[in-house]
């Protein structure tokens, strides 16, 4: 029985509720539905009284058990290693609307907030779009964008051609991508780009599935994503600097690098591979642009660029037509093409910045989005690695600062992500942080040593200093 | 090489442009795109002029040419048999602002507009939305919905509340399904729920694929979605009525079924097999509502229900905690989840739709979208039989009148597509209409015979009563 997926919504719950309902003041007002919910636990455990004693009785007497549950998800709030963490499960059946409405309630000891950092919700931006107001709004009638179609001219007759528009004018802006004689396909995300990578790359008469590699630390769910549906097309084959199979191959080039930030070559230097190189943290905020990047087949997203994952809209830069036909083919039979709100509210986003990084040279300077963004990166940064210093039980990746052409001046590396590593040593860098009250994602989720880890860089301001007071408060 | 895909396009273009450039006066201001298109054909021409002259005359030599294309494509606008279609290929590169602006253009003989009814667009609704005015619009800011998350104490974490809300009242006022004790999973249309309940109820540790199944005429797009990646997970194996094969099973019930519009129960009885039932059209504008729905897997769509294609947004009813889990799980390692834009823009449609439905009983009984839709749909296939009459050459399936609880009276099947067959010794009924300038799907890729082609009852007013006028004139 696979229950790890339980664990992320109770984790998140309590880091929400702080210890079982007493909220915290910090809260900001985009946390009132899990204020709600936390109240109704007790307007509903009035109710449910009974089964709620009953159910602390058995968390006390489970209490010195010892429970690891594994999870592969992207989306996990992580997995728990060595820590007992109690557990009340709380099957809140209703009656309600929702049909839904069964939901599970953890609780601890102790009133201290888990902060979790294991995924990379990007809301550290949702102060500059509360900022833009009403610039960045759009409106959609009912009886607009009603048909599958799009743009029946274009290979990728789903795309809109807004959204396309905007596309080029941000890669043109910012000078981060060449999209001369490049076809855009829209995805569900880039995620869905990535696997319409693999359909389109992929040779469909060959007896047997290509190899896709990459190096090692790789984004966590290439292996999940690439192997879930053991697929006869494509196998994952791990890190690609110990790939050594002959024939074809795929060599996903994530850069700059998640979780580790650092500017990334292909490495297997075989004549039969195809790159794809997902570009998502290719923008002024994370790391200095310093030419438009040329390659065959490069993928972005609205997630890390503009910060809004919750759109799900992906788009792929590709060179040669015939991929680009296929991964419009692969979107075909596994959606039908790409939510057409959300790419025309993206084309709005993505205009907004445009037109902010347009303006950036002149007296507005302050509202440029990646001007706004980098330097909420570098205040992050300086204050992790200030934590990490005073701690002295952590280290953290060091970057050459370079030219940036976006920006006119040297700027620093700051990734979306934090790839510490625990120091002294702690083997188990992931369990030795949840005894922290922070959560991450282990280094063996990216093909490398547990001694490391993924921290997110994006998540609220209250929790980002949360997590920088309690590392630096960390001495061994 | 691959080269069905093109043809869509091309032939879409051609229906909309009559003939080269000339300009249908009935085209109303939704194609507003097609007649720029077909206007810059004029427009780039000029430069162009050169090439187009030359690639006129190569059309003109290969005009005695045959060429049959096959496309297995879920919206391809059919295959071209025994027809000979001119096409003359521009390939009008641009240097403008997109970088997909290779545009492909179609000629043929003679003005006559072909007709495209080989998909499902339902724009036909277009026109209730249009008179629903603002009450059907929605207003998304840009600071508004950044998050992965929606709904952290839900199994499907990604589901809007306020969509799930009104999934379950639109079921509750149509009373086509059993919402209670259910689970709500949304895709990103249903295809992506079809996929997610094959990955969600394969045993993922046999060695053998589990079989998929459906009866035949089935849905054109179930086979090539199925086995699209070669999944070592589940199979398609063709018509449930000839499936004989030992072990676990998954049975696709569609009902009304698409194409040919009659209720359907499961026919393989064995023990081992689960049953997933598409709902797309269980609603009153298609077939007399009997009794919610009660089944262990249900699919449902905005796309036929609505008429909101370009929204991609499908759901699932669940009974089985588990496999709403594991759905869930599949749409996270697809997708990472589902666009909340498309969320909250269904849930504002469905909204309009049961506030509409509630009101019927009501003076207002005119603005009830399912008697608007009903009426419609009842006067479509009003003309389409007495067409079919007319000619002599045609038959369409005939059903059974019955009690629709919704509308509270007896009312008749009048299914989103027609499923006609032609008499009269025409073998291959596809091929023969596209000698008349309406393109169909053949009865082949439903797993049936050539005899048989499925027409969209769903386009809009202009081609449909084409479609009846072009029907009615063909006399063998």
């Amino acid at each position: 029985m696979h229950r790890g997926s339980g664990n992320p919504r109770i984790q998140y719950i309590l880091a929400n509720c702080q210890g079982f309902g007493v909220l915290s003041k910090s809260q900001n007002r985009h946390r009132a539905l899990f204020h709600n919910f936390c109240f109704s636990i007790f307007v509903l455990s009035m109710r449910n009284l009974f089964v709620l004693s009953l159910a602390l009785n058995v968390s006390l007497i489970l209490r010195t058990m010892y429970e690891r549950e594994q999870s592969h998800h992207w989306l996990s709030f992580e997995t728990q290693k060595g820590q007992a963490v109690q557990k009340t499960r709380l099957a809140l059946s209703s009656s309600s609307s929702s049909p839904a409405a069964t939901t599970q309630v953890d609780t601890q000891d102790g009133g201290e907030k888990i902060l979790n950092l294991a995924r990379g919700d990007p809301t550290m931006f949702e102060k500059y779009w509360q900022q833009m107001g009403d610039k960045a709004t759009v409106v959609i009638p009912g009886w607009q964008h009603i048909s599958y179609f799009s743009d029946v001219t274009n290979i990728c007759w789903f795309l809109e051609p807004k959204f396309a528009k905007e596309v080029v004018r941000v890669h043109k802006a910012v000078g981060n991508a060449v999209t001369e004689d490049r076809h855009i396909v829209v995805g569900t995300g880039s995620s869905q780009l990535y696997l319409a990578a693999l359909f389109a790359l992929s040779a469909h008469d060959l007896p047997e599935p290509v190899s896709v590699v990459s190096e090692a630390p790789f984004y966590s769910s290439y292996p999940s994503m690439t192997d879930c549906l053991k697929s006869g097309l494509y196998k994952w084959m791990g890190d690609a600097r110990s790939f050594n199979k002959d024939g074809a191959y795929i060599e996903l080039v994530t850069s700059p690098n998640n979780p580790d930030g650092h500017i990334r070559r292909s490495v297997v230097n075989k004549s039969e591979g195809i790159l794809v190189h997902d570009l998502a943290y290719y923008w002024p905020q994370y790391t200095p642009i310093s030419s438009p990047a040329d390659h065959d087949l490069m993928l972005f997203t609205v997630s890390k660029s503009t910060g809004h994952a919750g759109m799900r809209i992906g788009w792929a830069l590709v060179k040669d037509r015939e991929i680009a036909r296929r991964m419009t083919e692969f979107i075909e039979l596994n959606t039908i093409g790409v939510s057409k709100d959300s790419q025309l509210r993206a084309a709005k986003i993505l205009e907004v910045i445009s037109d902010s990084s347009e303006r950036a040279g002149s007296s507005e300077e302050g509202e440029s989005f990646f001007e706004f963004s980098y330097h909420l990166m570098s205040e992050r940064w300086k204050l992790l690695r200030e934590a990490v210093e005073h701690s002295g039980s952590f280290s953290l990746p060091e970057f050459h600062p370079g030219f940036c052409t976006f920006l006119n001046r040297v700027s620093e590396p700051q990734p979306a992500f934090a790839w510490m590593k625990c120091e002294r040593d702690i083997e188990d860098c992931e369990s030795f942080l949840q005894g922290h009250k922070i959560f991450t994602r282990g280094g063996e989720h990216f093909g490398f040593g547990t001694e490391y880890v993924r921290i997110s860089m994006l998540d609220r301001d209250d929790n980002f200093h949360l997590l920088v007071k309690r590392l630096s408060a960390i001495h061994i």
